[in-house]
Parts: C-alpha cells; structure tokens; sequence
C-alpha cells in the first residue's frame, strides 16, 4: 500500500450504570484513557488503537476493552465507521467503533489503571478528537434500541428486582419513571418471568426477583448472528 | 503505514425496484460490476473501490454508484464495516458498505456499461467474496426499517398511487399483500396524505395520488444527522 492509505483503528464506547456516591442515583458511565501523546496529548479518548492485520474487528475491540479495564462485555456490537477527512491531525484515521454493555457488577470490579477512569455520560469534558459525536450516537442507539429489544437486561444479573429494572431505565432515558407505571408497562410487555425468589433488607419489604425470558434476543441483528 | 497495515475499501448495495416482463410482479434489484480480475474473475460484486485518502466516507459511496450507474441515491445510509481476516484472498480488506435507495423512474435511466448489471435479489447468483451475506444483511436492514419508519418512499416519486405503494412494500417483503388491509394499515397510519389529483387509465377506475408528509423522516439516523 502506498503511504497514502488511511489508518485502521478500532475503538469501543463501553457503557455500565454507576450510581453516584452521594445522590445515589444511577447514570450511564464510560472508561476512557488519558493520551499520553500528541495529539490532543491529555485529553480523554474511548479505549482504542490501530487495527492489527490479524485481528478480526469484534476481536481487536474486545481486547482493547479487556486490555483497557479487565472486563468481559455481555453485549457488543459494532457501531459505526466514523472517517470524515481531518477528524485527526496528522494521518488521516478512519475508527470502526463499537458499543459495549456490562453488567454493574462486574463493572465494580473493573481494573483502573493509572491513565484510565471512568466518567457520567450526564457530565461529560471535552473528549479527544470527535469522540464526544462518537459517544452521543452510541447513547442515541442505546436509547432506541431500548424502545424495541430487551437491551436493558445486559446492565443487569442473571435476576433482578423490577426496582433495579426500573433504575437502568432511568439511567438510560435520563429521568425518573413512575414506579406503578413502569410496573405495568414492563408485566404487560411479558419479557420478564418472576421467578419464586425474593430479595429481603432490613428497611424495605421484600422484593420480587425477576428473570428475562431466554427465548426473547437481547437484539436482533439480522443475518449476522 | 507498514505493509502490514489493512486496505480500506468503500462499496455500496443499491436498491431499486424493477418489474419483471413477463410476470408484471417487482423485487427489488441491484446494480453488480464484473471483476475483470482475480480473485474472483468473472463474478458479479458490488460497485466499490478503495478508499482515496481525501474522500469522505459517504462521498466515496456516493461516487461509486454515479461512476457506474449514473445515479443519485434518494437515500444512502452506512450499513456495517465488513474486515473478517481472510474474507478475500491476498492482502486483507476492510470494506465499509453503505446502502442506497434508488427512485424507479431514475433507476430506469441508469446507464449500464459492459462490465455492469442489475440483478434481482430474488434469484441472485454467487458474488465475489462475501458480497451474498452483505446484500442480504443490507436487505435485513432495510426490511426491518421498512416496519418502523417512512423509508419506502424512497422508492417512489414525490406522488404515488396506494398500489405503487404496496408494490414496494410486496417487493421488500417478498409476498403479495391484501390491498383492502394494506390501505386500512396505511390509512390508520397517517404518513401519507391525499393529494386532490387522480391518475387515469383506460382500463382501470381513476386512482388517488398521495405524496408523503414532510414533516416525518425517512429515517432517523440520530446525532449524525
């Protein structure tokens, strides 16, 4: 190839509810990796890096996000190729992106190291590049696949309470629901089973533990399964 | 860049309806080039090329469909990043596809050269590299659009008859469909509005010409916009 050909990076928008320490309430958060170089030297960027020519896409993002955080993603899928000329001083870069979902609780015990953190997509800084544009089309997809496919289960265990159901909803759409409407929009829409358990704390009654249906897909993407 | 590094490729699948001679009946076609050379020599596969390293994404699909058909798509979206290792033999390509929707009035006056052809998707034969699994994954997509959005009118011209209508619907969906129910459905569904003019013909009673409603898209593609 002569010099020039574009540069191949993948990177990956990694998406897992935290709730904030002193309000309590729950938002969608992003781990993202200081540059330690030119450019935008500094900045927060989405975990990433140039595509080496014996990985497959979907393999190079998951390594990145392993590699990036200790973390296995319960949902993956790709994005969008953002390649606008200029997007990046110096070589031109063209990024296959993709998202990501984990499940809180393993996001707890996500690694950080010393050049990475993770941030409230409600409050984010001005990111590298146009990785700010990136992370707003990933919460857009996020958001209207919510509307049709049972995506909000991959934040959550194998069982759940409809509370916590609730609190990724909330997370996502960024507002509070009402609590007998949520209930009953979600019993009538039938993708959740109850299962015979329930949860008991000291303040509250106990809560119901609801599993999804495993024959609902947690979304659909045609021929490429 | 080392020699290392992966060819970036932009191709496009390009929709448009077509009605067979004999039957009367319309499926949706695409426009495929002949490889003139290996891999693959001979076969049919979609209009695409490498990546200049000044053009934008959209602009190269854009391109390669004027380049080989002649045509300006009424709607072009990115369908998926293909960069499996080993999808072609030789040096390792990543295409970036796009999908585009062609008006039939127009894509009856696509130029066609030696090397090109239309194809119905009805009956397509085996393409050059993975171009099979990616049409249909294009198709997918468009189907799936089809169910919640206004994109069929893509196909058609700015007014158009309930049965060009349904046509295009039958077409994508590849089955006839109850005129009287798809009228209620498409009545009820108050994305189109009747116009006050009437198209006439010597063998049928005079049928009504709707145009869509500006005020919806065609389809919601989010912050990208």
């Amino acid at each position: 190839m002569s010099q020039q050909q574009a540069v191949l990076a993948v990177s990956t928008v990694i998406f897992a509810l935290r709730s904030d320490p002193t309000t309590g309430i729950s938002t969608v958060w992003i781990p993202v990796v200081r540059r330690i170089r030119e450019p935008h030297e500094g900045r927060w960027a989405l975990p990433g890096g140039p595509l080496r020519v014996d990985d497959d896409l979907e393999e190079a993002a998951r390594s990145h996000l392993l590699e990036t955080t200790g973390l296995t993603p319960k949902y993956l899928e790709q994005l969008y190729a953002f390649g606008k000329v200029g997007r990046s001083p110096g070589p031109r870069v063209v990024s296959i992106v993709y998202w990501a979902l984990v499940e809180s609780d393993e996001a707890a015990r996500a690694t950080v190291g010393e050049n990475v953190t993770w941030l409230s997509t409600d409050e984010l800084p001005e990111l590298a590049f146009d990785h700010n544009l990136i992370v707003d089309y990933a919460l857009w997809r996020l958001r209207t696949k919510m509307e049709y496919s049972r995506i909000a289960h991959a934040f959550l265990g194998d069982t759940f309470t409809l509370a916590q159901l609730r609190e990724v909803h909330e997370a996502v759409r960024q507002k509070p629901l009402d609590p007998a409407n949520f209930r009953r929009t979600i019993e009538s829409s039938k993708t959740v089973v109850p299962t015979g358990e329930f949860v008991t704390g000291a303040r509250h009654r106990p809560a119901r533990l609801y599993r999804y249906d495993g024959s609902i897909d947690l979304a659909d993407s045609g021929p490429l399964q």
